[in-house]
């Protein structure tokens, strides 16, 4: 039995996620556990709930983090909405697409898919063709596609969930944090987020909301969720307190993770301190300047101008490059992280992030730095791309 | 907004969970973030798996930590196995045998209850008489009901479920490094835990076990399980890596909490290195001293002595004590915290827990003696329980 110590490595975290921590965030994981219906546990649940309101651009009450990770607030969004023979209209133009699809199929709705090609953003007239006049029950799609790097403009959803009678769903995992999201401003019904992206927290929540109008579907419901675990119903008598008590009392529904709330409030006051416009075009200025680099170097980037999200970038891995090797050498010589393609891109494209703390000029330089020299030693010479970045900045 | 820093209060956590975490533990888990399929990371998960097999007592490849709470655990284990129309006999003698049916309810099973007066243990023979000579996919029952405070002893289980044709399944959530699992030598094919008990560890993971019969059962089900987050032949695919690839390669299903794992790490570290018999014995010797402290007390404990956990006591609140206000007493003047009554014994009982970190000669001490102090100003005067305490260890 190998017992020898963790030690783990010091790496820069430039993949799609998870994002480098901040070390006040860290320090804020090891502080000393209490117990989950401690009054000083319960005040700071209260402030999670706020920050993470400011965060999300709602009011929504029902705002909180599910103890797992992104797909697991995927699963809660989806599973406490959907009841067997629900019809569910899903944008798929990713990965993430399709989980949502899977997870409302698993829950026993009829899902009907609205593709785009990868790489692309989704069109609201495409789910009014693709409903052909039926109503549903939920319009998903998913904001920020982390296998893609598209942004998703949300406008004119809202207006097709109510031609459709439907719950306007969406994935926020990438985007929270990092670009608006504004669940409020765009009607938006039910939203999930992982931690470990934009908000700079290691994985292990995911933050939700629920409109007003979601709760009472949920309450409209003549069956359970398929998921006990990830029951919102249950578990708002603990985040909100119970109805019977005005939200006094909390009952118990599984032991929250405590010592990962405390890294997720230390993860919300730094992203609220910075200001979210001033975090927002933070990750724009940088993202400029990394992108204007790659084209420096003459790595195409397949997602258009216009449906770049700044957090994550695409490159297209050129003809006669190993990718994996580029990767490796990243990782062995400069601790630095990149991600691979993943689905339709799979070994043909690299996913690099600038998200939460990781997103800095210094980080946006060395990656840039490092990628040419990886390309040179594969023989494929390419100009320098510190001018453009500097530059643009 | 209330962007205040933390500072969460030093607590000794003697409650149901979870427990005292050991401060290395707290430094593991602040230690940097990598990513989920970083080769450092890889290693440490094997590690992790290899400690797990050992405080499990198991030989089984499929032994990991599942992306969530204890909870998490039980819905994995129960889905993962039971498809629409599976039977399932479930023994319930408290809160978690209950929870266990809500389960297997939500994913399609049919339920067959094997009940029993709370805080007493369950026997093989009322499976056989309840099962009326019908075949059932799982037999499911709780190794440590930590509503109760009873220890299931599992002898005669294994050949029970072989004339019913089922898999076993046990919830081990406060059992694990507390007192012997021994899943290898009674046959259990599905077994799950938290890591807030008696590893002491922070609340986020769930440590689960499957049999090579159980990982035959859920390849052949012909449909998926309703969870995909909690999917184990997607998360196996991650955590063992992928059959295709003889095991070499892993494949992305969701991304693994980093630094609870971290935690983990080090938490079966500091149980392994004390030895899983010394851990048990600690466990047992003080856990004897303390009910003979309670005794001296003369309160009653509902749990006949043959059947009580080491690790959770169950204590009756003598009549006319306000139980509500003796826990906030102890909680205001010494931050230790213990537990209410779930469920039958909600305002009847105390809940009080020695468990991993917080099983200590002084938290025993400290825990009468506040106790009695407690019991004193509600005007019931008790003997002094140390000299019981100190002469039974």
């Amino acid at each position: 039995m190998d017992l020898t110590p963790l030690n783990p490595p010091r790496r820069i975290l430039m993949g799609p996620g998870p994002s480098d921590v901040d070390p006040r965030v860290l320090t804020a994981m090891a502080l000393p556990t209490v117990g989950h219906l401690d009054p000083a546990f319960i005040s700071v649940m209260e402030q999670v709930r706020a920050m993470l309101q400011a965060v999300f651009g709602t009011q929504n009450k029902l705002t909180i983090p599910m103890s797992g990770t992104g797909s697991a607030g995927m699963e809660a969004a989806m599973v406490n909405l959907v009841a067997p023979g629900d019809r569910v209209l899903v944008g798929v133009n990713g990965v993430f697409g399709g989980r949502l699809c899977a997870v409302a199929e698993r829950a026993g709705g009829e899902v009907v898919r609205v593709e785009a090609p990868w790489g692309t953003a989704l069109d609201p007239d495409a789910f009014r063709a693709a409903a052909k006049g039926r109503g549903f029950k939920v319009l998903a799609l998913v904001h920020a596609e982390t296998s893609t790097g598209v942004l998703q403009d949300l406008s004119g959803f809202r207006a097709v969930a109510d031609e459709l009678g439907a719950l306007l769903l969406i994935d926020a995992v990438t985007s929270l944090g990092g670009v608006p999201v504004d669940l409020d401003a765009h009607g938006v019904d039910a939203a999930y987020s992982g931690t470990q992206k934009c908000l700079s927290c290691p994985p292990g929540l995911a933050p939700l909301s629920y409109s007003a109008r979601a709760v009472e579907a949920v309450k409209a419901r003549t069956t359970p969720p398929v998921s006990w675990y990830l029951d919102l119903s249950l578990i708002a008598r603990y985040w909100l307190g119970t109805e019977e008590s005005g939200g006094a009392a909390r009952a118990y529904h599984h032991t929250a993770p405590i010592n990962m709330v405390y890294g997720l409030h230390e993860a919300l006051r730094i992203a609220l301190s910075e200001g979210l416009e001033a975090r927002f075009a933070r990750h724009r200025r940088i993202a400029a300047a990394f992108v204007a680099g790659l084209e420096a170097m003459d790595l195409p980037l397949p997602v258009a101008p216009a449906d770049r999200l700044p957090q994550l970038s695409l490159v297209r891995v050129p003809d006669g490059v190993d990718e994996k090797q580029v990767r490796t050498e990243l990782l062995a010589e400069h601790g630095l992280e990149i991600g691979g393609g993943l689905g339709a891109f799979a070994g043909k494209a690299w996913r690099i992030g600038l998200m939460g703390s990781a997103c800095t000029e210094d980080n946006g330089r060395l990656c840039l730095s490092a990628l040419r020299a990886a390309l040179g030693r594969q023989g494929r010479v390419v100009a320098d791309p510190l001018p453009a970045f500097d530059a643009a900045l």
